[in-house]
């Protein structure tokens, strides 16, 4: 997957999730929004779709830094943590802010460079 | 700007926001997150930031068929419409499914096409 870093983890997806919160908090990420697909999926499809969970995570300074050099970039934020689970395990799957502000035509490398070592420390840390 | 499509309309945030709701409805499209990211800013950096807020789209059906060929989407989702305003005028941002799944290797291409004609439509109807 050539957007993101994931990780399977021997948790329920409610520890997971936990987990994934506190590290992300370690490295000044907050969680901003959150969906839970298998919900929306039941709800709005009757269908039954297994557990999915997205989280949009934001480190405020970063996201300033950002929004002040392109106005527009809004569109990419804020980072989504996903999390599937099967019965045993879940996968968390964060977005990669290197590849996915590549969009953009301003110069945000070391930004997102940035983003990416946050994410992926927080990431090992679950 | 290379990831979404804009239109900056005469009209206040709020009722810029209501009418994109409303015509985003109209294409299937609800409402599933909401990013105040003035209030955000004032709250985690005490800063003055413009009336900036992101709001996350989803068409239910359109995104069943895209996590069903591609599990990590999820990252990509949902898609964002971000809206921003001075004193007179609010400009509306959405995000180009066509790009941004462009990140996929999945051949997701005949369904963003689809995404982005109804997002488009809905832009055009505010």
């Amino acid at each position: 997957m050539n957007y993101g870093f994931q990780r399977t983890v021997s948790l329920d997806i409610d520890t997971a999730e936990q987990r994934i919160r506190e590290s992300l908090m370690e490295q000044g990420f907050g969680i901003l929004t959150e969906i839970d697909v298998q919900k929306a999926f039941k709800e709005k499809l009757n269908i039954d779709f297994k557990r999915y969970r997205i989280l949009g995570a934001c480190n405020p300074q970063l996201a300033h830094q950002a929004l002040c050099q392109e106005e527009a970039i809004g569109l990419l934020m804020p980072c989504n943590v996903v999390l599937w689970s099967d019965d045993e395990n879940t996968t968390i799957s964060i977005a990669s802010a290197t590849s996915i502000l590549k969009l953009t035509e301003a110069d945000l490398s070391e930004l997102s460079s940035q983003v990416d070592e946050l994410l992926q420390q927080a990431l090992e840390a679950v």
